[in-house]
């Protein structure tokens, strides 16, 4: 396999509007617990260093949460997955902010599985 | 908890061509009423100001509802629940168009739950 | 009720690179019915004429359909519903091409119900 | 049927984020199998060659997989589909990158038939 070269791809601030990961889930394993995902596309040579910020409706925000995209990898975070300096609160609306130092791209995705069948969205996130 | 200063992100001038809330709900309790949302974020200092105007297929156009985006929150919206100047009638079509003195992000996500199944959409606003 | 002044808002070239009409439902009633719906939104104070070009994977470009959104008005346009030039052809791959003469705003939804669980997908389109 | 000309459309470096193929599917035949589909729209008059890298989160890109998109066609490509350099694994986090030799628009989309009920996603793919 041939290890392509790729051009700089993306912007280094990004926001979702919509955030809420639902408290219940009836799937079996992490496959199907409810989630709320940011994946992070990090296409170029060098690591990029993210800092996420977490507002609220009724509170002052949270961060920041630390995260590296390695250099030509992606990095599909889940929300769920926060610890530090604070996990994200459960069947609560927030929203989030990604301030990059090399230019990355965010697509936004929550699992629902408080339901048996899947509920399934997805958008790219807002990069400027 | 540390109190990051977030950099100011957004536009001023968004817009939700879709706008549909379903009249019927399999569910339980508000969680899983059949809601259309618009999740707006204020990342900034200053508390933003928001006219929102309603498009029609057959009328004209409803508003402006006033809704305040205090800084460093975010507000997700049920349309459902707007009642000044107007509710928004169920089962038919609508669009939005949403004016603030203050940068903001606005995506735009539907549950609907007419079948015991949900479904979920969302997509980042239209932004200018 | 107020009739609000909107500011001009959208593009007037816009593309949807999905498209796919199921050919069966499971619903009752045209609520039910697998569809794909383009939502144009004119917010502007002069009709948008526009003209819409639909591709496929092995043939020619059909086209234009035309269709007018008034003036402050939203169009929730059914590709089910469209029949001159031609009927859009169920399940088939096809993608889509909106010239307006007007600022307009387009976003792309499909409700499907080939299951007795509805799916929901829905973007802002592509627009330049 | 008439061939309407239609103006150049779209950018030539694309990227997805998200991408995540479900090793399981529950339905009956090509149509409900579980899958991610990037729909490329040509609305040009010149042949567009497009070159795509996959990312992963622990392991090298791989790429680059070369698919032609003809003038005045649209492609709905399968990742299940891609063979070469190699198959795209399933349940696995991966991202892409598009750069095409002319003006093109990506959407992105996925199938989840894991469980009975139907799961879609859909996003415009991030365009530069």
């Amino acid at each position: 396999m041939t290890q392509p070269s790729a051009p700089p791809v993306g912007k280094t601030l990004w926001a979702i509007a919509e955030g809420y990961i639902p408290g219940d889930s009836t799937g079996s394993g992490r496959a199907f617990e409810s989630h709320e995902t940011a994946c992070l596309l990090n296409a170029g040579d060098r690591d990029a260093h993210v800092r996420i910020t977490l507002f609220f409706k009724d509170r002052e925000p949270v961060g920041p949460y630390e995260v590296t995209v390695q250099a030509r990898r992606t990095l599909h975070m889940r929300f769920n997955d926060l610890r530090t300096p604070a996990p994200v609160p459960r069947d609560t609306d927030y929203a989030s902010v990604f301030v990059s130092d090399e230019p990355i791209v965010v697509q936004h995705t929550r699992l629902d599985s408080r339901q048996q069948a899947l509920a399934l969205l997805s958008t790219v996130a807002f990069g400027q």
